[in-house]
């Protein structure tokens, strides 16, 4: 049935393309993005309208994401086995580095943040579940570009954004760091998605070795280092213990 | 075009239905519980996989909810104006009270919590946002069945399930509860949703008056009552305060 698949790829893009910018938009900019003809972009979003997966605004007739994503999303963290079988090595981690703690998975070229564990202190924080970081410029993503072979082909054609003047410029920079990545078995960050701003990670294996996630810690980098880019050898030690652990409880025997 | 709106149509109800019980199905459950042939409902599950709504275990071959829509969620919260609007009043009433304060709206038939703050203590809470409450036997719920009619609707025949010997029964006994939220302007529940828990609600209004959440407090009952079955007349005044603020700042100018 090529058909019911089209239209549901067309429903999947048009929610994409909502959830991205301002969040709000009407059915020329919709259609005309995605190059939909206006009543076949009309018939999908009156669709995700009556399944609650889409809202129109009453005043100004946009369309932006529905409340039912909402619980659809918390109910995929139910049942993520990743994020339930890391949380307490998360919670451990946390109290041992002093530091936040994140775990992310792979999606669309983007690090997904699955779990979030606030600094131990009493710090104004966001959490960062549901958020999409980039891959190149966090040591969640290089960990999952340098083992993952979905991860890395998701983003081998794509520009690399630059966030500071320290974020990896080129695919050569970038395959250094990989490499470098898969010579010690850990990622870091430092001053590359923001000036002041440090992160060490390590892979999570499930079955068979196969890495299923990156999990680890970020904070102000005066914290986080004892030289300049060089992260503290302790703090990566509690990194990689911690997400060995979380291997070991998903499968992942030799690690 | 009602060939592509049927697709959508079934691609909701195998997202809905991944979202309830374990998370995890076969093709076969998934097919029988929809009365859909299994080739149609492979077609839509591989669709649904390629644009990461749903993903597959390798080793059992069930289905589970996909990562992209965590990200959906979390995007619809992001755009949510009833929150964004709350988020300030939400702490203050948190302060105020020490309770912990929810925010919820309808969907389908339940109360959706869009935003969650913690009681101000140290005790260990779990979030909320995202998950779904009953209507019938919760403050917020009891509040969106008196003020909105797409909520009363949604439970009309629906059964109402006991979830202590207090939880309303009966559809008379629900309209004369709802008689007396509309009298009075709030709502309470006290040992409806378990034994010793409580709440207080009020109505939020968005512009024109129209009833658009829910906003209450909720916790042990000891503390949110000083005699049997009746909320303590402070709380209830702060709970009413703060959800009228909000909907001041959501331009219903009357309350």
């Amino acid at each position: 049935m090529p058909g019911s698949v089209q239209s549901i790829e067309r429903a999947a893009a048009i929610l994409r393309l909502l959830a991205q910018g301002s969040g709000r938009l009407g059915l020329s900019e919709i259609a005309n993005s995605l190059g939909l003809a206006r009543g076949t972009a009309h018939g999908i979003l009156r669709t995700l309208q009556l399944v609650g997966f889409v809202e129109q605004d009453d005043a100004t007739g946009k369309y932006q994401l529905g409340a039912a994503l909402l619980h659809l999303g918390t109910s995929y963290l139910d049942v993520n086995e990743l994020r339930s079988r890391a949380i307490n090595w998360a919670d451990a981690l946390a109290a041992r580095s002093g530091e936040a703690v994140r775990i992310g998975t792979h999606l669309q070229g983007k690090v997904l943040v699955v779990h979030h564990v606030f600094r131990p202190d009493d710090s104004l924080q966001t959490l960062d579940v549901g958020v999409l970081l980039p891959m190149h410029a966090t040591a969640l993503g290089k960990v999952l570009l340098a083992y993952d072979a979905n991860a890395a082909a998701a983003v081998q054609d794509g520009e690399l954004e630059q966030f500071t003047r320290r974020t990896i410029r080129t695919a050569k920079e970038m395959g250094r760091a990989l490499a470098g990545v898969r010579d010690c078995g850990w990622a870091a960050d430092v001053d590359e998605i923001g000036m002041g701003e440090a992160g060490v990670a390590a892979p999570i294996r499930g079955y068979g070795g196969l890495v299923v996630g990156a999990m680890g810690i970020s904070g102000a980098a005066e914290r986080i280092c004892d030289a300049p880019g060089r992260p503290r050898p302790d703090l990566v030690g509690y990194v990689r213990d911690a997400a060995r652990a979380v291997s070991r409880d998903l499968g992942a025997s030799r690690w």
